[in-house]
């Protein structure tokens, strides 16, 4: 490693993440190999699943080689490491910034907070589409000037509104899609087409209160704390990995709204945070539970 | 109102815990009655349960008078308020301290919690009694000099070891107990002897994880955040009032055991509030909830 | 106090605060009169600074009557009960929104934070009126729909930049201030106006880094927790009444940057919830402290 | 790396700590080394300072190897690893636990606190001292029966009491002190001895309030939240490395004295982590900042 300042050398910035059986020897080997190619580690962490056996790794390294090529790098890599250790990998550029779809119903919040943060420059991503099942919203897409595209989606018409949904996200080459509180059930084809590249909001501290209405069953059950919580949409209904909780205390002094009202607070707050861990690659998926490198 | 400050008069001060139906002018007819008698309120929260229509009130009050005499006060409180209203009712000296029961099993870290929280002058009650089904934390009670009481409890002496149980609790004058991580379900009769005088402490974020074995469920899950819950308990496992919360953030680098140390931290500090909170008197319970004047 | 459902009858709810010196029988006289006009008192909570012998109280009331007038109930409590205790009140309808102007530089995030929630519907306040010693928002402002103004102000024209502002605040008929993220002072004249009406966000956990670059002061020193504090702006720089506060975990692992991003959404969230406190007519202000009925 | 599992070759643990100027191929010499004598990584943490140019590590491996020797490993470690690089170094077998002295003088709730935690098995380490300027807790120490020292200490006999202390922290051969609210200064010639392995708890979210009573300045303040840190003694009062803090909300309707209750829950569970974290060798210190592995 080699700390690198304000020098005149442009410097070019690489994230690479790994996954794959723990074996002896992995972090030596990958961290020879970035020291043979002049490659400066600036971030690493690991992560050994012990009941799984399967070791993570997520890797930032600079090089200041003029002559660096990601396509030479990438081959390298798959020949010396991944083949050999049967690894799972991904390796990025700085540059490369996902892009992702929004998808809305109705609840402005969420879409607010997020095209907030996005115009406010907090979040390495680009937003080119947003879609909806409604068009009340289109006038908070159009004052962000995004596209916005009305896609109707009930049961009778779900093959319809799937493959339109399918048609744009393809059109704007969409990496990953956020449901910033979406009403509608994703459908399986979807899923499988972006798996662990589709997040959620669920409006409760998951486990707890999974499907409709949380914040009614909450209030009726007496809790003194309530959640939101944020994960990759799987098959299940709100049992997919979890990036990403929060929570906020209430009191008997406070009504379903005021739960509501908090709850809002929360569900803005954990999205926002899901979305740049897995915009800014840090987040790994392995038998249904995330490992978050933050 | 007035204040009281460092004068000779020694003061009295009692808490009054109400609860009724709600209904016109029951504020101005209390405060109307402690300003006749002299008193001066220094505290004083209500809540409404709009969905019940049942009104709470917690009030402290200071007396100066020389021929002060509480048996007088909650006579007339009957007469004057409780009959009228129709109100449930409780006044308390502050002399009072409720007698707390502690049971355990064979987990130390609440015991020790609590008895050093108790040895350091901080919890406003007594602790006459130490009951466990195992003699393993005999010692422990000796440590603090506290009387011990092993009382064997299985399914099939079930009957037995109730009645050895109530006759312990009635000796030592009992009003409240505390599962300090007592591993034995409580009988039915007791929970009704002792009803919203039973506190536990659930190693999970009620109402995600009940039963057995919390920790390893979350672990399973992929949470990113656990909890504690302590709450009365009631003849349905883990679903009693809940009287308070609280959580720690965990990750993916975390294991199982990891899980059970970080929740003993919560268990532990989750519980003496709780504790701490209905020795006050600050606690009351309607409909499966609490309302806690904290 | 009795429970108005959903009947026909439209109810008037006001807001009364009040403050006075400490005296005997305050709450009583009041709830008295709140009965004797037919009122329902939905939410009463008090407060007595026993330092300084001084009663606070926020009373949430419901009418039904149709021949309801304000202007009576402001009269009868001025005679009744204002006179006699010698009390500072404010009585406020529940349509009586306040207008807010928001200040801001060049700072966008709390900016974008603010109008997202009030173009959700979550803030109780109107926005006339945006206020900028910079051009650079208003782009953001037109997105919005709100005006923008442009004053410029430095040391050298301050005079001149002050009598501007005032102009704006009087033409907008503002009620008051909020400095999201301004990076100018605030001169006495202003603060003289708007005594206990302007609030801004700092970015440290007052005390603990008053003044510029809190986040530098903050890694230099190796916290585990950064913080954020919303006050009430008075001549000494950031000394103000505290209105809410929040933390956040750092660790070593994170660079300025990083605490400067955290520090972001700490900043927000913070800023957003004093706003909705003051707007609610939660706040009161005394000796230099808060008492936030919440 | 290679998980082992169940097996029955009894695993050897041990924990390394380095520091060094920051280089390159520091991570791949120290892994490849790790190989080659055939241990599995099962914890590998680095941090870069970049502004001071420091590199950290900590790792965690396992040897199943029956001719192991750590005399062997430390002096390869030494020759391969530690001259090359100009590392400094520690090496810890998970058998090695550290010595604690605990310096108390009249508060309790802390003593109380840790040694329940000791007593239940929650810190890896070993008390065989406690010394303090006062003999009230001498009942507490014989609860617990661990040796208790009287070594009286003011302003006239600080040459005195130095000498006691080192003497008495000599024969126990004590590796590390804990100041559980110990209200004496801690001498120069004690810090210097015990540099980086003196921990104090200070009653307050430092840099906020040094010195005496932070509670009643908050109070003074009107903060909405209070703290705890707890942080290496160097020779500046409350200016140490921070190890950990934490916070508690508190509001108007607080007292001093619920202040003071409030912050003494904060203390113990601030202290408890922070000693916890250096027993298990998870801290560093450079620059009058920590790194802290957790």
């Amino acid at each position: 490693m080699q700390k690198c300042g304000n020098n005149k050398i442009e410097m070019r910035k690489i994230t690479i993440l790994i996954h794959c059986e723990d074996q002896k020897a992995i972090i030596a080997s990958v961290t020879n190999y970035i020291a043979s190619i002049e490659g400066n580690i600036i971030y690493l962490d690991q992560h050994v699943d012990a009941d799984e056996n399967v070791f993570f790794m997520r890797l930032e390294c600079e090089f200041s080689s003029q002559n660096w090529d990601i396509e030479i790098i990438k081959n390298d890599f798959q020949t010396n490491l991944a083949t050999p250790f049967n690894m799972y990998w991904e390796i990025y550029t700085q540059e490369q910034k996902p892009k992702m779809a929004l998808f809305v119903s109705k609840y402005d919040h969420c879409l607010y907070d997020i095209l907030g943060r996005y115009s406010a420059g907090e979040l390495p991503l680009e937003i080119p589409l947003i879609v909806s099942n409604h068009e009340d919203l289109r006038s908070v897409a159009k004052r962000f000037e995004i596209p916005f595209h009305y896609v109707p989606f009930t049961k009778e018409i779900k093959a319809q509104g799937e493959q339109q949904q399918m048609d744009l996200l393809k059109k704007y080459d969409i990496d990953f899609i956020v449901l910033a509180r979406y009403m509608q059930i994703i459908t399986p084809n979807l899923i499988t087409l972006y798996r662990n590249q589709i997040i959620n909001i669920h409006h409760s501290f998951l486990p707890a209160f999974p499907g409709a209405k949380p914040y009614h069953s909450a209030f009726k059950r007496g809790v003194k704390i309530i959640g939101a919580t944020s994960h990759y949409v799987t098959e299940g209904l709100d049992e997919g990995p979890i990036i990403e909780q929060d929570i906020a205390r209430v009191s008997h002094s406070h009504s379903i709204e005021d739960f509501i009202m908090k709850g809002r607070y929360l569900e803005r707050s954990v999205l926002a945070r899901a979305v740049k861990l897995h915009a800014e690659r840090k987040t790994m998926v392995y038998n249904n539970k995330t490992v978050v490198f933050s």
